[in-house]
């Protein structure tokens, strides 16, 4: 039996990502975002949401670029730091003991410490409300060589990403395999 | 140490929701995407995106309206099958044994058998390549009770929602909790 429980942002899951900018005087910001998810396979691109009062809006606006670090489980504290401090008041990667390293391919740093990083161009900017939408496409993406597979694709066992629960405000490790992709829905 | 992987659409976690539409015969029609998530806040809004190639997209246009069903990991058979079979060939509810139910507040389908099922009235299309982002605003939100916790917010351990792997095209379950979110963050 199903009721209503009103219009709210909630979906699950959703994901825990840090997104990397440059501020006006080129010091390296970042912030947690759970609101994103990759919306285009061709030209890839990614989307993230953010509200204008936050100090990374105008990061992105400044440099049309940014980055997206998906971060390891191991660094669910840093990760709930950075989604919690301002680059306004604080240089955030220095408060979270995070490197803040420059992309060779857009104008926006990344986490150092994290295993897989999107580097992205500013595509589009879409106004929705509280938040905005911005569409990066997806330029490079660097990986640890200890997440990759023999076959040079990210694992993500070995990665271990954080996924954020919008019921509860909490987060979540992965769990197991349950199932191979355009293959176990032909037993349907 | 880092090695480019190159330009892809990969990101870690994304999610596997169900798209219900109507088609122009009013048949209703549901499709697996991982391209997705929460983009607004206030209102609150969540966007797919779709090729225009889909039978789904189409019924998005026609209705300016969609659903989100979220499955359960016991049905990723289902969701798995209705992401490999079109509407354009088969009535795709029939197929995977579910039950289309038509929203009250929008003129779209949901899965029956979903435990979370969000009504999305179309508030803004953009044409990014392959995919086209919708974004949907979230009329309301059903829910079956019993993933409601005492507060009446959905349980993400009730629900066991199944996440994507793009890296290795698999599913996954959801782990462990590993923290509250903007807290466990203040001991940084």
């Amino acid at each position: 039996m199903k009721q209503s429980i009103g219009a709210k942002p909630l979906a699950f899951p959703t994901p825990t990502w840090v997104v990397g900018t440059y501020d006006m005087n080129g010091i390296p910001n970042a912030m947690t975002v759970a609101w994103g998810g990759i919306c285009c396979s061709n030209p890839p691109c990614i989307s993230v949401s953010l509200r204008k009062a936050t100090y990374s809006y105008a990061g992105i606006i400044e440099n049309k670029a940014f980055t997206v670090s998906i971060p390891s489980e191991k660094y669910v504290k840093e990760i709930d730091y950075l989604g919690i401090a301002s680059g306004r008041d604080e240089n955030k990667f220095e408060g979270a003991c995070l490197t803040p390293v420059r992309s060779e391919v857009v104008p926006a740093p990344y986490v150092g410490e994290f295993p897989v990083v999107l580097e992205c161009k500013l595509l589009h900017t879409l106004e929705i409300g509280l938040h905005t939408l911005f569409v990066g496409e997806i330029i490079d993406i660097k990986a640890e060589e200890s997440v990759l597979d023999e076959n040079k694709n990210p694992d993500i066992e070995k990665i271990r990403p954080i996924i954020y629960d919008t019921g509860n405000r909490s987060y979540y490790s992965i769990g197991c395999n349950i199932g191979k992709a355009f293959s176990i829905g032909r037993e349907c």
